[in-house]
């Protein structure tokens, strides 16, 4: 199984990881787009092919069969590797990246390809539920203040996102025990541009983490997402 | 900009597509596996990244812009490879794959690995929208026998939802006029499972659908997702 794990590992020893895996998962990034809207002849997919089968096996030669898991060190550095929306080594992650603004508003930027298309053109309906599920359970945690967990989400699909460069915000409208209210849009990121995608969540502190024992788990995680 | 557009194609020579961009695309499924997993060290990760470039300039070779879009040709044949859960052409798509029962239940089972993963050995939240999404707007659809877009969709979070094979169905609920109610569950493919996400959803047929003039439009198209 996976874990949430504590790893004994410098900061920097986490970043260089991070430039090396980067890397690979940028060039399998290109391929995931590529692999969408090439129109290259048989001949040329088969020597490509070869060579991802031959890069592939070099992965292969040691790599244990579970996902990466979230882990943590001694210095509140935590890395979810393979995650859908912000893994660093997951190749079909934007990767979303996430800004805490003074204003209480969580924003993010990314620029949504072939990779993510639903209707003709647009953003796939699943996609936008994807990024905004994330992007409020890291908002709901409060800059991994606290660890939540989905309870409901409501998503009101107003109007087509066409793929190409979009932009998110959320926000905690609600408080009220071990409950947390967020509201969420993702739209085209150009100006004056409507949302398309309205969402409000609604993310629980779990019971066992509403009165944290510092001695019985780690801090600093954040949303379980 | 990307199309939903005629293709004039024998449905052998989309089968003979599918076939040949299938392949390619299972081996970057791999690699987007392996790039989460692997432990190789600096120098395996250089040299595979050298063969991973290679082969994405061959197939950049000639790659239009535009993402797939959707197409269709004279024999009833609709195709959308770039789909995030259901093209062929995808990478990312595990690919779902839907199977219309006599019972009016459309199910599917997939198997999510790494790439899918959010909490811990866990299905990322969002993966669960996004494949349910997918799913009812397919289910609301009628088995592409009408049009439909997302209206409203609402998913609980019950219980975490394992890595692993997992099952999915969906069932029409309610129709009213444009209106079509669909509710759905997601859980582990073992027995007696208990659903990790409890979904409904509000479909709508456009208005200019819902009466079809077989002239200004294709048919059998099904959900736009």
């Amino acid at each position: 199984m996976s874990s949430f794990s504590f790893e004994d590992l410098t900061t920097e020893d986490v970043d260089a990881a991070e430039a090396l895996w980067g890397g690979l998962t940028d060039d399998v990034r290109r391929l995931l787009d590529l692999t969408i809207r090439s129109r290259v002849g048989p001949e040329q997919v088969a020597r490509a092919r070869a060579m991802l089968q031959e890069a592939a096996d070099l992965l292969a030669e040691d790599a244990p069969a579970e996902p990466a898991g979230v882990h943590y060190n001694a210095h509140g550095r935590s890395w979810n590797w393979g995650n859908t929306v912000v893994g660093v080594r997951n190749a079909f992650a934007p990767p979303v990246r996430l800004a805490w603004g003074d204003d209480d508003v969580v924003r993010s930027a990314v620029t949504l390809g072939a990779p993510y298309e639903g209707p003709p053109g647009s953003v796939h309906g699943g996609v936008s539920a994807l990024l905004l599920d994330h992007l409020m359970g890291e908002t709901a945690s409060a800059a991994h203040t606290r660890l939540t967990v989905t309870g409901t989400l409501t998503l009101r699909y107003v109007r087509p996102l066409p793929l190409g460069p979009v932009r998110m915000e959320a926000r905690v409208s609600e408080e009220s025990g071990r409950k947390v209210t967020v509201t969420a849009t993702i739209r085209p990121d150009v100006v004056d541009a409507e949302p398309a995608v309205e969402a409000t969540g609604l993310f629980i502190i779990p019971r066992w983490a509403y009165q944290p024992d510092p001695d019985t788990g780690p801090t600093g995680i954040g949303s379980l997402d």
